[in-house]
């Protein structure tokens, strides 16, 4: 995919960065929108660690940069668009903004943004996200919406997180013999090897993406026809309902269901949803990327 | 309330330790059961810090000590009660249970245990802890049972930790236009100077005692009639009401409701858990002291 050290490069360089609670990916296009290199880096959720994050930023840019046959010092020339998690908060949005980064210019937004940026090629439109959290975006006309994005465990309601700590608490809830009976319990039992108490041991303190592991056990008991995991994927499931009719009402054209959860949940969605439904045409990172050229033309232009 | 330095002291000497997540209480009674002296510690949660929760008791002692006249010292002289949140899980008793303790003897067991030792001065009995957190606890004939005590966001339905992240909840869900609205927007927005994202914005990372918190506008907010807000109440004081009626099927002869938010929440209660509530007769540190007596007792009649 990538062009190697030989390949013409059309220069100015864009820089197109995708930051995650779990990894941090960046691609390295020229001016043409042809890809010179992609690179990795480790979790970029500066709610959960800002050193990290600028750490993981820097590191799979640097990758990408040698996969296109470039040394680091090339930071300095690159128009770098960059979309994280969390800095829909002002106070973490700030905090990035006064970062000494090495780049000729960077262009901040949330990882919301570069999603539906990505998800529609660089034109307006809507992402409903459900992975390890859930929510909406939209942009119309240049007018944002953003619906929950409130994170773990706040709202999040159908993201993998959620449904979770939803199966944790009913499991303890039947233990306890003050909730209905599910077969959750003996799935916990076989596949975790934790029952009763035993549970809140395992999962103290753990994160969001510990959590979204066991939506796969949720959904896996809700397909079995348990009743109490039926219900936890039919809760979380009508809030993404609830959240695309109020995406569509905004007047987008295009409505795309990303995030790692998304193909797992397309069954339990709502008729009217999918009907809305179009697939996503590139990578958040690539929405990051056209963000970069975007703002980049802007300040040109004025 | 202390005998002072003067007052003649019966030996062997009996400290009680109650643990919790703010503070830590410490009493140091002589074999008549006569108050020596009392000292508070800082918090005491092992679950959220052990070096922490180890000087919080040590700290207390001292300070009872201290009261009663005595050195530091004589902590070789005490037989310990310590009743501890969270040493209901297997691995952390193991690790307090692994202290090189200060004391003669130290005999551990769980807050529950000593608040309902408390509460029964001394007797088998049960208790409904509703505070920051929220579980119960009976026990009859020696046999023992634990309902909830999962701890925050695992369970501790009905406590003020889980009506404060409820409240955050329903009042994000309504910003979004994704649930009915609620006063509990406008209390929010007037009490705390936040709304919206900017509720994330302070709670992120906040502690099970910040959500608490909030308990007292949700109560406030359901008592002017508020239905969001009711209906927060109600789950919660419905799961401390089939709690009640579980612990009363063990056949326990006194049922007490303790904890910061017991008081308030008895209005909501069904009227057959009110039926069934005696009054507590002594604190938690108080069924440390009987727990320590019961246990010394146990060991010397061997």
């Amino acid at each position: 995919m990538a062009a190697g050290p030989d390949k013409a490069i059309k220069r100015p360089l864009y820089l197109g960065v995708d930051g995650g609670g779990s990894k941090c990916r960046a691609i390295l296009v020229g001016a043409d929108l042809q890809l010179l290199g992609s690179g990795l880096g480790g979790p970029a959720n500066p709610l959960h660690g800002f050193e990290q994050t600028l750490n993981s930023i820097i590191c799979a840019t640097d990758a990408a940069l040698a996969e296109a046959g470039l040394q680091p010092q090339a930071k300095s020339e690159l128009i770098s668009g960059l979309g994280l998690a969390g800095v829909n908060l002002p106070s973490l949005y700030q905090q990035v903004k006064n970062w000494s980064h090495p780049f000729a210019q960077l262009f901040l937004t949330t990882d919301l943004h570069i999603a539906s940026l990505g998800a529609h090629r660089g034109e307006e439109g809507a992402v409903i996200v459900a992975g390890t959290g859930s929510c909406g975006y939209a942009q119309v006309n240049g007018q944002t919406t953003i619906l929950g994005a409130h994170g773990f465990p706040f709202g999040d309601q159908g993201s993998g997180a959620w449904m979770g700590l939803e199966a944790i608490k009913v499991v303890l809830l039947a233990s306890d013999g003050l909730g209905p009976s599910t077969c959750l319990t003996q799935m916990f039992a076989e596949q975790l090897g934790v029952e009763g108490v035993m549970i809140v041991d395992k999962f103290a303190g753990a994160g969001s993406s510990e959590y979204a592991q066991l939506s796969a056990l949720v959904l896996r008991a809700a397909e079995a026809g348990d009743a109490v995991a039926l219900s936890i994927v039919k809760e979380g499931t009508a809030y993404l309902d609830a959240i695309a009719e109020k995406l569509w009402q905004t007047g987008v054209k295009r409505l795309s269901l990303i995030g790692g959860l998304g193909q797992a949940l397309r069954s339990w969605l709502a008729p009217a949803t999918l009907a809305r439904l179009s697939e996503p045409l590139m990578q958040p990172e690539w929405g990051a990327v056209y963000f970069a050229q975007q703002e980049h033309g802007n300040i040109s232009g004025t």
